[in-house]
């Protein structure tokens, strides 16, 4: 019986306030202490985190699903339920005491899977399991990145291969240097919610990917003409959007790790309004600047601008002042109208723009967080960002060989220009709905 | 004025606390005492996991607009927002007294309706409207589950009408025997959040619906042919799928009931990575089981595996361990792969798969409780499972047979083949795309 | 390293519990204080129902997507994000520091920028900064409501340029004579949550700019007929209700800007439960009357139904009775199914149904306040109405005559037969379904 269940709950509360003084009590009442205070607020901010950044793998899902075309919709789908997915399990196999369980200084946690600590082992400021899924849905982040880059190409069981290495080993690994406690922690490296630590090992392993993978059939020509493949539904690109930018206040503001104090609520606060801000302002310098470029303003540039400032405030979301958090997001939105056409004359062919918002991006808000936090040195900035670089990179490019010198990482172009909906899923996205082969295809 | 509100709440706040010994009073500040932290802490668990919940009608609508074709996706939309709002409605004038007026050990409360408790009588562990709103919308939630399975045929009004004696009378009445505190409680039944009581609820009544409704015209042939009708929008039907996965974080995160003690915010956590675990498990379960049997990956079985999962472990998402959690969400996501073509088979047409998810995972996560749970047993959840599918499939069969013999339950052949939109809303959902009459109809 | 953070946060929380008596200390724990309790209580409130509020833009941005033609789809995206993003900035800039820097009784605050508040400045009861977020969410919200009503002719940047002012200067000012506690705060003007400083603003504003901007091509023809223009997206209109009707229980939840104390928490509860009663009762009523009516449910209607009961509920969710919070819900809902035509009738052309649903509603909510509030008078009520709705009206009419006559309001009569999408972004909406040039077009 639900509603019984919460009396003898009030029960085993009153009794578990161990260090509430026995005198103060007042009809069967205790006074509450800090230590229990904490524990709850702590631990209901990384739920409340964790709950909206889980809701951006819906974001990524959508945001793909608007910019990749018709016939690719339904795999792209796939891949991010199913990445979403492998990354709760790797998280829980591996991920988390990789990461976590690394002593002070040193390089790798160890190879065991997460188990829920009993209540008697609940000693600390927050419950062991809300840390858990709170830095799960930061490890399935970095791995929908990697899906919007190599998207209408790249097979759905090889993609999801990958996943499975890049969330229950690469993520965790490069993740215990610094949120660990390891080395570069100790080198002075700052990344408070993962810019570099997140974003920009999605970007990398996506940058490396697309390299290897090569671009779309008919993206880029022989005479060097780029041949645009508009989305196919740009209200789904928004609503991926708007759903990426809600779960960012969770995956920035639940990186306080603390709530219950004066200060650590103020302190969330603040980060929600420098979030917030430097968005608005990525959107509004991508969209100013693709009209005095192309004379029109570019829709899917105004959304990257939004994830561009996003990622860029990611790194130190909490000590600038708002003018600061503006003019953080105004570069990132530059940054990625001006990397977006770069990428394309190295043929590099990035469906969503992942690697300008995710790597660009990534980079400039690590490097900018001297700017305003005065613990931190450029010094260090560039050694983590350059580490992690080099360390995701390789690895990826070694898994992404070997995945393409065994199984092959990319569909025929047959099904290739069919869509890989046909192809790998044997469905449509939109049966009913316009040309099964597209005429964007060359 | 806005702001000033906060003052005089302050001065409110400070002069009803009541059980704070007058001499620990500081600069006009006192100690909290437990029962006011837990009152505020639990509301508002009641108060985010019921609007996490709420947002579960959204993602069945989106669901169910992906699994339908498009001519119908306009009046199940209607059938989505007119269920939402007649639970609300209903839980208020009859269903929450109905549940939670009943004595202990018996069969049925009271037919009054809800009023809000004044600040007075607000004595408990919770604020009362805050349970009243976290129940109504999982009283809303067994009606969603109805929609999707009869789509395509049956009336507007009918379905609506069901709704009403569905939320204003069946739910309310099982829910009464046990989390009311009836005599279901007392024979030692168990649901933490409602795989049974919620989940194979609305999967007993879209059963007995579909069975009642007939197949849609041109599903199955008379030589034991299946005609597949695909769903129209593939990143619609992911959507409701992620939005519901983000909603079950308060269906049995809630469930806990409590949050302020160091025990029910571990619990809660708990809750949250079990639940995740076994849907993601069985996303994976589903992915690999179709591509094995059926050489590809089956998107829809995909997202009905994350659903199976999430079913699976809500009737016990606290105790079981991480590989529990998994191998209950594994076992959910196989049991849909199985049921969806066994249902076809016995040419019961449930368009979206409910009864696979809902009434068959509700009953295996319903079973699987004592494996986790000591204080459960495998007798009492048997009676338990079989005590609300008989009365709530007899009640419903009485219902949906009142309601064809009266103004029927079926659309005319002539308006199913058109499209229900036409016919019963006189619009299209998507006007400028596709044809009006699908190529899918036979 | 993001765990040890932890433990530092822990040991300062503990050194600025400054009203705890030392002599409570017992294994290093002191006593929680209110004022510490309710500060974090407050602050999360206002983060909570901040971002449920900033949820809201998608929720415009969906229902508009779905209700315009696909030739103006990504128009309306781009909008939306653009004014959400707009506001964000303008109100950082000015708007803040304007609504809520006037003197008790006064007019108008300072035209500074607001700046986050130091550690060692916050001393209320809720952190500076989550004020400022929960407000700017309300603020966009009233310019979300004027891009529906406008949509499918009036060009970008204009309208943009609108929101500029709207957001900036004039939201703030009028919202500065109330929550900022001014002269119509003294004159007893009452409205909780914004059924007229939010809704009703963004519904003059709309109204003012469809009467400059005039009628759709093709809409009204000389004869008197009126030729509908259907919505491209059914779904997508009843994702965005949803949403916004989630959000909304942030938007008014949230209005309460306290929940640390019993009575705070049992409010917040009694709101939300108001909240979603009004808005099922408006949908029930929409969907009734749109059948007798017209023999048909009206989709459209009763999606509006759902927004008509919340805008209407919004200027008092508090002191309603169950049964009132539903009356004033359904009167609602009648009100925008007769008022709908009667806009068309006077050739006032609204594409989203804006001016019914937080014009007429909004007024219509804030009569209703003394029904339930005693506190409050209609002539107090009417007073706020008449001058917010004289003040916006008159401002929002020069802004949009200077608009008009300088860089000009309306697209061309050929981009706006082709779609706004090509002519101002270049790009469609949905490149591979349905026609570029809408059957729809006269």
């Amino acid at each position: 019986m639900r509603k019984l269940r919460l009396i003898t709950a009030l029960l085993i509360a009153s009794s578990v306030c161990l260090a509430a003084p026995a005198a103060l009590a007042q009809d069967g009442d205790t006074a509450v202490t800090t230590q229990e205070l904490q524990f709850v607020f702590n631990t209901l901010l990384f739920l409340l985190g964790g709950f909206l950044v889980m809701w951006m793998a819906a974001g990524f899902a959508m945001l793909e699903s608007g910019m990749v075309r018709s016939k690719n919709v339904a795999t792209i789908c796939a891949k991010n339920i199913g990445l979403y997915s492998i990354a709760g399990l790797m998280f829980w196999l591996f991920g988390y005491n990789l990461m976590y369980g690394v002593d002070a200084g040193g390089w790798i946690g160890s190879f065991t899977w997460y188990e829920h600590p009993t209540h008697e082992a609940e000693t600390g400021s927050y419950a062991g399991t809300s840390d858990w899924f709170f830095q799960m849905v930061f490890c399935a982040t970095a791995a929908s990145i990697v899906s919007g880059t190599l998207a209408e190409r790249i097979k759905l069981w090889p993609f999801l291969a990958f996943c499975v290495v890049l969330t229950g080993i690469i993520y965790p690994i490069q993740g215990a240097w610094t949120w660990g406690g390891g080395w570069l922690k100790e080198a002075g490296f700052s990344d408070f919610a993962g810019s570099t630590i997140v974003h920009s090992v999605g970007g990398w392993a996506a940058l490396v990917g697309a390299l290897i993978l090569g671009a779309r059939i008919g993206k880029y020509d022989s005479k060097g003409g780029i041949h645009p493949m508009p989305g196919s539904s740009m209200p789904l690109a928004t609503l991926g959007t708007f759903i990426l930018w809600l779960g960012w206040f969770g995956f920035n503001g639940g990186s306080q790790l603390a709530l219950g104090t004066i200060n650590d609520a103020s302190d969330v606060a603040r980060i929600f309004a420098n979030t917030n801000t430097a968005a608005a302002a990525g959107v509004v310098a991508a969209m100013v600047l693709t009209q005095i470029l192309y004379k029109k303003v570019d829709l899917t540039m105004a959304l990257n601008g939004a994830l561009a400032g996003l990622v860029s405030i990611t790194a130190e979301p909490l000590t600038p002042t708002m003018p600061m958090a503006a003019l953080i997001g105004v570069i990132g939105g530059v940054l990625v109208v001006v990397t977006v056409p770069l990428l394309d004359k190295l043929k590099i062919d990035d469906v969503v723009g992942a690697i300008p918002v995710h790597l660009v991006c990534g980079i400039w808000g690590t490097l900018a967080v001297p700017l305003t936090n005065d613990s931190t040195n450029f010094g260090s900035q560039i050694i983590g960002i350059l580490a992690i670089g080099v360390f995701v990179s390789a690895v990826s490019a070694v898994l992404w060989f070997i995945l393409k010198g065994t199984v092959g990482l990319r569909v025929s172009e047959e099904d290739e220009r069919g869509g890989l909906d046909i192809a790998e899923l044997g469905l449509e996205a939109y049966p009913e709905f316009g040309p099964v082969t597209s005429p964007s295809t060359a």
